[in-house]
């Protein structure tokens, strides 16, 4: 499946923190960058997301702000 | 001052594409991949933004997807 | 390519309406229902949306609200 | 109140579950699919929603991704 | 219809102007601050919106970041 | 650092409430009106927030619905 969201980051899962209904995931990105990620428990779970994985962090352009 | 938003990538604008009313920001990351902005016409004007600039990617940890 | 957002609701574009940057795309879904997604003009360009494709409206859970 | 956000989605609320701050609420759509949704225990409980309850489940459409 | 989003601040429209599918509406809120939202032509059209118009700013709390 | 999101609202916070992974931050606008975010806790952490500080509320225009 291609999505609409236009950024498709590639990295390595470098944490997975559960809570009781979020979840936080740390990915590194090729550029030794890490991105950090609200998902919830059970997208985790479906995924089987574990350290180590390699992953997209996946964002919508409209969620992309910009500072300068 | 600092943000709440967990995730702020530095990169260099590499295009800037005015719409009506929605402009499409594209900056290259350190490691050579580029994100897709798409903010208001007007934070355009008011950061001054033009191809070149340096800047950070903004983005809520809450609004990044992971895809395996 | 497994997405950790939980809506994936299955439809047909009925609609796509490019604007100058973004475009709106209307899918009707199994129950009849028509839902309606704002996206790039490039994403359109990029998964060549048409009149009559089968797609998948995506959705995380955290930008879906409950009225009552 | 007549609300910006392009989709009310009607149905009915099957399941749920309070987190420490965040609650998943799970609606069945008239078509039977089935939509997650993420929000605070205060609007669950300001809502008292319950399952069994008639419920819109609210989209903007810029929230609203299109995979193929 | 109440809704999930915990945020609802009242104000007075005090600027609509039209892109070619997104339309920017200012709000100016009790406090004399104005408030900025990006919506579809659609629903402006839907909520006949203009100018003097008494509406409310609906904000998701996961879409408020703090900046101190 | 200027930011693109359009919207930044100031104002004191008035409570901190921290879940297992997300944290609810009620802030006290300058008209009275109080308006609520949901970041992470490390955000917490990170502006080492506490209730009497003077913080913005920031909001992208996207994020912004109308109701009326």
């Amino acid at each position: 499946m291609k999505l609409s969201a236009r950024n498709m980051l590639p990295g390595k899962v470098v944490a997975v923190t559960k809570g009781s209904t979020t979840a936080h995931v740390k990915v590194e990105l090729a550029s030794g960058l890490t991105i950090m990620s609200a998902i919830t428990n059970e997208a985790v779970d479906d995924l089987a997301l574990k350290v180590g994985d390699t992953v997209s962090a996946v964002i919508k352009s409209s969620d992309v702000m910009i500072g300068k």
